[in-house]
């Protein structure tokens, strides 16, 4: 076992956390997170965070400020992506990598658009540690076809880094009986999605995160986690299970 | 007055209805706006159904059932658009049409697909009557990006017909304080549309619709309608009010 593991690492080297959101209800910014970055972020003392998703329209630097803010009580310092003219020298250059949630279709454009999303692919399997909340987790799933927002602007694919072999519904949302409404639920939503596509999907539990370490994928944190694939009815799984 | 209007129409011949949702909650499928079909519809004994959204993964056939079997209650005769080997024919012989709600994704993408959506829109500007819900109210907005559906597929464009000049939010739902979760609103998620857009939207909320005849556009229904501009803080306008 420990041989195919080790053989397998010189092939698959990650570390990485894809979680659900940043901020629990009532909660603070990343807190419910900290027990896990000391780990994620061994030996790091400088992260890019990567601001594009844009929460509500904030601006590139007031989005990094919040980040640097947090990373500051853990002794690691934040530079934005957007700070740098070359950015692609930047992602090779860094030693670790935030991105924080906000709109996925203004991410994955941006990103795409630069350039960036195969070189940050390329870095964070070489092994750098990568934290993604929200958006930032959906652009760790296969592409963006499970995302919740609103599709504000247009990108040129919807492919992202694939850094699990799944896609991500983060903000993972139960039907609520009482709500006299008929949009769809999120069930309905994830549902459609597996008539068009083969892919399973997780959907994350505000409170729960996917942890990478090499070849081990894991679904962590305080909820169960509900898992749909095509032609099977979902089902729910407790935190630790192996994905 | 009056002469305006005709000149206008010799460039202007509209006669639709845009509406929020096809079912209010608890109620059955177009019931709430049988009293408008007759005005909507009025001359006309067969109209063209368009499936493409297939709400639930439903198929185009079983669709159009549910469609011909309302619509055989107020002796209108339903075709399905993709009974039709020759669509774009089929499009420019039909009466009238209606497109029914699903996924808005999945619906742009197959009418760009088969270079319908412009088709379709020649023809509802001559003047054919046109009933769309949900999805089928978005494609009638400027384009697909205030939808809240899941982009399951990729569309090669998020334009839309822009038979009003402005994009439509269908099932608008009001933030439920209750909720404790921190996904996005459907303010927050408009107001981020406004940061990279300057279009005005309409949050149609269920139980209300757009009625465009000639070049009067109403919103009518049961609700107010809450409308967001960029720059302005969204307000509210009472049914009937011209938009």
């Amino acid at each position: 076992m420990q041989s195919t593991i080790n053989n397998q690492q010189s092939t698959i080297n990650m570390n990485i956390i894809l979680a659900s959101t940043s901020t629990l209800f009532g909660g603070q910014y990343l807190e419910y997170l900290r027990p896990q970055l000391g780990n994620l972020f061994d030996g790091i003392d400088e992260l890019i965070f990567i601001p594009f998703a844009r929460p509500g329209g904030i601006s590139h630097d007031d989005y990094t400020a919040k980040a640097r803010q947090f990373f500051s009580s853990i002794s690691i310092s934040v530079r934005g992506l957007h700070e740098f003219t070359n950015k692609e020298e930047a992602v090779n250059s860094a030693q670790a990598f935030f991105t924080g949630g906000g709109n996925t279709f203004l991410l994955v454009k941006t990103l795409h658009e630069l350039g960036l999303m195969d070189v940050l692919k390329q870095n964070i399997e070489s092994g750098k540690p990568y934290l993604g909340c929200s958006a930032g987790s959906n652009i760790g799933g296969i592409n963006m076809k499970t995302t919740n927002d609103m599709p504000i602007v247009y990108p040129p694919s919807f492919d992202c880094m694939g850094l699990v072999p799944f896609n991500i519904n983060p903000h993972y949302l139960d039907p609520n009986p009482e709500i006299r409404h008929n949009g769809e639920t999120r069930e309905t939503r994830i549902k459609e999605f597996l008539t068009q596509n083969d892919i399973k999907v997780i959907g994350l539990r505000e409170g729960n995160w996917i942890r990478r370490i090499n070849n081990k994928i894991t679904v962590e944190g305080s909820e169960l986690t509900r898992i749909f694939e095509k032609g099977k009815e979902p089902y729910e799984i407790t935190s630790g299970t192996e994905l």
